[in-house]
């Protein structure tokens, strides 16, 4: 098939928390069409073996492509560190664009003690995904990392600020960041993690940047489009929304991510 | 097929949580042969909706009567609610045991004041198979009910006590607790929630009756065996354990439900 920037860029996450790369990618390139892919169905990802994330993916992207898709967003780190040379093979001619060495460019970008701390997913942080990119990027930096597995969940279940979000911050980056010689940077290595960054602010203090890898994905992306020639002039049609479960569940969570434009959400099975 | 006393009992859940009822079902009944399915490539069935959950569970169920058990115990509570009547047809003569009807029952026997809490995961609570079962047997019993969807990755990462998880059950049940006119009687209708009594007890309070399923589940599954004169005599074969995914974070998170006893752990497809 030849590829043509009247089609649409495919994003595929395990649920709602790449909606968060979709908002960036449509906030940089408003003109573009985006088909969003959300394997509700099997959420989370971050707990599960490789090879199960890796059949998962493979099955979401055969279903992007069927879309007609000219790229493909990996809305995901999971999915991302477990299977993007795998998808990049599988897909052929169309771009695929994960999140991972995006955000660690971005995190070495800004920290001056190259001291960078980044949490995930417990599939995430075991990959050792970011910490190899930032090692690879810029060898002299020191990278302590922490798989979060309730962030998750949390973000999900809408408990984005408040006491008992506040204690489970704390318990997971409390000590990383009580130290004088402390990271100055917080790589948010998961997609959902963003709508916790009011909380997270309160632990790890206002001096600490917060890197999340939405903005830096989006820029990649149009940097490979633009590369390609494949930019859209116009907008070709509605964006959409698939789900493998529960569209009810994923348009009421995942306004919390688009802040309040979600359109109709279209049930799939995969 | 004819079902013979000496073949073992299947358990099935969507992850780690039913190993409470396995417990409770090894104490009781400790010359019986277990073997249990924990569904953890797709867990949790709690946040999905209804279709999915019948599918998966009768995957399960497939699965597990490729084992030649004698009887079913679906050791999860939203398995129970969205697929018992479809298990029965499809099993057959294989005596199918839920973990619902048990639990209303056991808590409808000690609520003092006819009134009683109950907690699950969104579609348990969803469903509304509590509070239909606990209108059934006592149709004067008020039921005040509410999901706790962090509950069970709460359990599953290990966080049992503390102040993180304190302030999680206080955000959750707080107020329903809060009144004089409060019920008497918290129901557990989850098999993951045994696992966080201790911090539950601080919100509720000392004098609050807290039933899980397991205890009364074991008891119903005794009855239903002897009745058809299916108890074992003696054990036939070591206890297994499938996964169908990752056996590894199996076992660990596995080992805070079995207090420490848990063989090795068997990677399945289903």
């Amino acid at each position: 098939m030849t590829l043509s920037a009247s089609l649409p860029i495919g994003l595929f996450d395990s649920g709602v928390g790449g909606l968060t790369v979709f908002k960036a990618v449509r906030d940089l390139l408003p003109r573009e069409t985006l088909v969003y892919l959300g394997d509700t169905a099997r959420v989370p990802y971050g707990v599960k073996s490789k090879d199960t994330i890796v059949k998962y993916t493979l099955g979401a992207a055969e279903k992007l492509r069927e879309q007609n898709i000219k790229a493909l967003i990996i809305a995901c780190n999971t999915a991302t560190s477990a299977a993007l040379p795998t998808l990049r093979e599988y897909l052929g001619s169309i771009p695929v664009i994960g999140v991972i060495d995006p955000g660690a460019e971005a995190a070495v970008r800004v920290s001056e003690n190259k001291k960078i701390a980044v949490i995930g997913t417990e599939a995430t942080i075991r990959a050792k995904a970011y910490q190899k990119a930032i090692a690879r990027i810029s060898p002299g930096t020191r990278v302590v990392s922490r798989a979060c597995t309730l962030f998750v969940p949390l973000a999900e279940e809408g408990w984005l600020s408040g006491e008992a979000t506040e204690k489970i911050c704390e318990k997971y980056l409390g000590d990383i960041f009580a130290d004088a010689d402390a990271p100055d940077t917080l790589l948010l290595g998961c997609t959902h993690f963003p709508l916790l960054i009011p909380a997270l602010r309160k632990v790890v203090g206002e001096k600490v940047k917060i890197v999340d890898s939405a903005k830096a994905t989006a820029l990649r992306a149009r940097d490979a489009l633009e590369a390609a020639n494949l930019l859209a002039w116009e907008k070709s049609a509605p964006d959409r929304f698939f789900t493998t479960d529960n569209p009810e569940r994923f348009a009421r969570t995942g306004k919390l991510f688009l802040e309040g434009k979600l359109d109709e959400v279209e049930l799939i099975d995969i």
